[in-house]
């Protein structure tokens, strides 16, 4: 089966083509422009390579919900030109009959691990990217969660530990997870960028502090079988078992089931920096079953 | 159609007959006593009243996955004698071939929301009980929501409000969600009980401050279409525009969804008191449903 993906991101997209399986035969990437512009060099890619389906993991917020008359937008981003835009209006326009799957980057990323990756067979898991900002997705009881929008789970708000005088780095919420712990924190606090600190650096047991804390929110709210975390942050692969100290010492053994102290409870993308494209091609494929 | 519903608290357990419109023909109450002999007291009223289906919403932790070995059992109590108890196996004995359907007592109260009450037709609600304790059911995607465990979302670690100088009651947490605004809490931080603070006491903006936080953090993970606030606390009805006004400060207009702001967002069951009993004639329906 030929299915075709679309890594929809603030500054760049990834066209490609894969299988039911995740493989990727063939990508091209190119900056995000104008959508118009955007959108048409997606269209262009998917007439010169025929697909099934077409899966479109993009930037949010959007609206997901097939029985809004707002499905398939970007809705309210800051993004120039971009707010309010029908993006899969366009696909549709010159695609028809194409099963479209449409969600977030990060629901898309999620749902490529339980097709294809970390969380396969689970019926719950939820999967964070921590980079140049902190957004999250779930899949719940085996569904994408949407609700009334969709998860936003990077602006939690969570507690600053008394030795960290940092105000915090998001415009809406100062000390909100993605405030204190995406890129542009790590960078601003400590005056390096997190590729440039060194490995027994404070910054990293504070980075833990704060994903831990998070982390424990997350198994006391959605209760995953699994989280997945990945984004640029996440390569610093030493972070894993301190996140998992500090989550179970958030959680202080209130919830009695040893899955959360297993070393694979909290885990890197299998997929790997393919995560995006790969949950694009898991959105293909549930939308084309959704059709059959 | 004749279904059985049993509330199963930990003080006292409410069998009852009603139907699938959620409409409660009898009802007996006992105390809480040795898990035999509860369960028991169960078994004869049903064999008096028979039923098609029972549905058992259960004071907790509990194991909810029909997969599992221990599904059935009340799990990690403190409750003395209760501990690893399998209430279900008790009834499926009594009653090898009917339809039972067991979850948390608060992932009943909102399934009985989802199909005779105030989340009626919504496929995403959050059911909150806040009183002695602070529990939370979810139901998402049309789902109630389980996972690795279920959600035990009154244990959400908050950030304390500067002028409030309470240690917290959780003896887990200290001051998380439960600890800072349970009714336990209200008591020993003000030295009066709930009921007897007068409503211009500042307990009131505090305790809203606390839930509106807990509830703005429930929309950036579960993004319920709709949230219910029960139990003894919530029937001080002047507290749901106070923790309107804090959830959507906290959220500060990240969320841009006009039902976030609207009065029916937050609300009191719809099934009143009766959620709980109502919650397990939903168990019940569902059980059914499923059998079929």
């Amino acid at each position: 089966m030929k299915l075709g993906a679309i890594e929809g991101g603030g500054t760049k997209f990834v066209v490609g083509v894969g299988n039911e399986h995740g493989e990727v035969f063939d990508r091209v990437s190119f900056p995000t422009t104008s959508p118009e512009e955007t959108m048409q060099k997606c269209i262009d890619y998917f007439k010169e390579h025929e697909v099934e389906a077409i899966g479109f993991g993009c930037f949010g917020p959007i609206d997901p919900d097939r029985n809004s008359k707002t499905y398939g937008y970007v809705t309210t981003t800051p993004k120039s030109g971009w707010a309010q835009s029908n993006v899969v209006g366009a696909l549709t326009d010159a695609f028809p009959d194409m099963p479209i799957g449409f969600d977030t980057d990060v629901n898309g990323a999620c749902l490529g691990e339980v097709y294809f990756g970390a969380a396969k067979g689970l019926k719950n898991a939820v999967y964070y990217t921590i980079g140049t900002g902190i957004g999250g997705g779930a899949y719940v009881e085996g569904h994408l969660l949407h609700g009334l929008l969709h998860p936003e789970m990077g602006h939690m708000k969570l507690i600053v530990r008394e030795d960290d005088s940092y105000k915090g780095k998001c415009p809406y919420h100062g000390t909100c997870f993605e405030g204190l712990a995406a890129g542009p924190a790590i960078e601003e606090r400590w005056g390096q960028s997190a590729k440039e600190l060194p490995l027994d650096h404070p910054a990293w047991d504070l980075e833990a502090y704060y994903i831990g804390q998070a982390l424990a929110n997350i198994v006391l709210t959605l209760s995953p079988q699994k989280i997945i975390l990945g984004g640029g942050v996440m390569h610093q692969s030493h972070l894993f078992p301190m996140i998992s100290k500090y989550m179970n010492q958030f959680l202080n053994g209130y919830i009695q089931k040893d899955e959360l102290q297993a070393e694979d409870y909290i885990v890197w993308p299998e997929l790997g920096d393919n995560a995006g494209l790969c949950g694009s091609l898991a959105l293909a494929l549930q939308a084309k079953k959704e059709c059959e």
